[in-house]
């Protein structure tokens, strides 16, 4: 039987049909580039890619990034050419640009709508290797119904629930069998399981994150079994979370693993414990616009459009507020936070978390003069990296690159 | 003295460069159009169009519409063709786009960086009279050197701060006269002062709101009064927000207001009480992908990229969680909430607010079977619009027109 997942072009051979990946035509630094602005540490981006591909080549398992956190022509060729194999998209519009782009594996990790079935036929009727993902028989019925109508033979992944955060089916659930069914014997490719422990973002030690790892591995694989065991084809198992796919100690009948925010990192995998400060790659270039000396505010230009408003360390262990602000070089203004945000006004101000932090707000204007600029890193870096039309890339001889980020459906 | 406002050009007398108000051309319907999008419900947008600008021109007031919430040349000659005399942005990029369709008269109501001065004087030297805004005396003699240098009299408003909630100086503050005599005596115009009553968002009854209204107008006519009074011309007097534009009593002194979100109004705008759920004229059409059944979940192609992770009713009287599911004709589904968001996926749930609703869910498959169509209005639709490259208006005669939208620095 074919491999479900063939793998993509590597860099060596890749038929991307265009790289943007240009040094500004002024010479751009942080000094002067327009803020706000997206920045990419390259080096740390390049060394995320690095480490996350090794493990997964150390663990036995196909690697194959979710792409909705850069939307980036350049950074996914990157992840190509250290071994990613295909790519994880959320919506359909990433498949077509990346399909555009030269990447033929995708797997389209969102329950299809029976109304988007057309826009997934065009792409497959195209050469793109699109698999859907279903985990209803509502919706398995209506793609076996279409894939007839149009002679076009769909591969579709069930998709698994692991840990009851979001959609899927449960592996011992009667359901996974009659989905697996009705695909099955109407003319429909079953191509795998899938599933994502999203319930792994809530957790910050070591062990439990590494059985959440296991949970998510075990109930996947399971799935997968129930599925054979009927009769139904079933070749990958496909599971994955930044956290997880960081923490699993074994992937045992797992064929694919599957994360995205591990190519930037951001606070909230900080706290979850899967990088340190030094490995985000992702920050928000801003000036200082103003005061407020009396509360020991600065003033920034770069609020929640720039930052999106998602406050998800506020749960955490450590609440970063809406950022945490660094030098240029990177380093972190210690006890500093953006601790409010308008439109496009950040507030930037010091949060006195242990006393012998020199953390003085009183000379907040001397401290931070107007013009002063400031690296802030973000709370979810999918988020922060959506609210802006292209990324700035800081190579490591210090030029500064630009690349397109698309968004939209 | 020359008004420091002028009128720009009124609709039958436009000078907009382009139109993109053209009906789809497929037939694009409710129930076909690509989900998630968002949807303008264009006769609730002209209804609260028109009731602003009445208003306005019954306090006696120009209006000048904060443009940052639509970002649409389409919505924006709308308002200019209801009586709105320039605009307000929140980016140069705003500034730049609309002078290129036509508005000559922009305030960008956001402290200037000096390093953004260069591109605010390639505004002003191709005609577009653009104001620019300052609260301290760095940035005030940085601007004024830049101007000589470049033989440029930029027009500068001083920010008032007249309710503590971000930038700007106190209208008693020592430094609102420095900032004026350091514009004042190096060639820059003063052309007025400003004040944003931010604080307004917090309040929820029609008393407190009224009284914030009248602090900011007292406010930011006291700070004009104090420039006068120290020989600093200070013509406009500008104030607002969207909730003390609809609260003002009397408006003695100001000389124009600014209000951006009444445009399309939000959640955030009901709880406040400045509209009706009938108003809101911002949705997110979506489509049921998924159940939950034993949990009541419905689950959605509209998850926080689409609604913006924007929980600005968290706090407020009433928590609409990511928004307020309706259906495709506007009619609330009673108890609904989309109590959960990842990136692409909405969760939907009944949530009993009051036991004589009808909120059932563990029908949920048969309430909202796979494909159901529904409208989620949105917390703040500032935030949920800046998610979409394009708006689609629903017309009066049910025709789907698409407006373009921008989004960037």
């Amino acid at each position: 039987m074919e491999i479900a997942c063939r793998a993509i072009a590597t860099s060596s051979a890749c038929r991307f049909t265009f790289f943007n990946t240009h040094v500004a035509p002024q010479a751009m630094t942080l000094d002067t580039l327009d803020t706000p602005a997206a920045l990419i540490d390259l080096p740390r981006m390049e060394r995320n890619i690095a480490l996350m591909q090794e493990r997964m080549n150390a663990l036995g398992v196909r690697f194959r990034p979710h792409v909705k956190t850069s939307k980036s022509i350049d950074v996914v060729r990157a992840q190509i050419a250290a071994g990613a194999q295909g790519v994880t998209v959320s919506t359909l519009k990433e498949a077509e640009a990346f399909f555009d782009a030269g990447v033929r594996d995708i797997l389209y990790a969102v329950g299809i709508a029976p109304s988007k079935l057309p826009r997934a036929l065009a792409l497959r009727k195209k050469g793109c290797d699109l698999k859907l993902l279903v985990d209803n028989t509502t919706t398995a019925a209506a793609l076996a119904r279409f894939g007839q109508e149009h002679g076009e033979t769909f591969e579709v992944y069930i998709e698994v629930d692991t840990d009851g955060h979001r959609s899927g089916l449960a592996p011992e659930q009667d359901a996974l069998l009659e989905v697996g069914r009705v695909l099955h014997e109407n003319g429909v490719r079953v191509g795998g399981v899938m599933t994502h422990a999203g319930a792994s973002y809530e957790l910050h030690t070591p062990d439990s994150l590494a059985a959440c790892a296991e949970q998510e591995r075990a109930g996947c694989v399971r799935a997968a079994e129930r599925l054979r065991g009927a009769g139904i084809p079933c070749d990958v198992v496909s599971v994955g979370s930044t956290p997880t796919a960081l923490s699993a100690r074994k992937l045992d009948g797992v064929t694919e693993v599957r994360a995205g925010v591990y190519v930037f990192f951001d606070l909230v995998m900080y706290n979850v414990g899967v990088c340190t400060l030094d490995d985000i790659a992702l920050s928000v270039l801003t000036t200082v616009i103003g005061h407020q000396p009396e509360k020991g505010w600065a003033i920034v230009d770069a609020g929640w459009m720039a930052m999106s408003r998602d406050r998800g360390t506020s749960a955490q262990t450590m609440d970063f507020g809406y950022g945490l602000p660094c030098l240029l070089d990177g380093t972190p203004l210690p006890g500093y936070r953006m601790t409010g945000a308008n439109q496009e006004h950040g507030i930037l101000c010091a949060v006195k978390l242990d006393p012998s932090e020199n953390t003085a707000s009183s000379d907040i204007e001397t401290r931070l003069p107007i013009g002063t600029r400031l690296r802030i890193l973000p709370n979810h870096a999918c988020a922060t990296s959506a609210q802006f039309p292209e990324y700035h890339v800081v190579l490591a001889s210090g030029d500064v690159a630009v690349w397109d980020r698309f968004y939209g459906w």
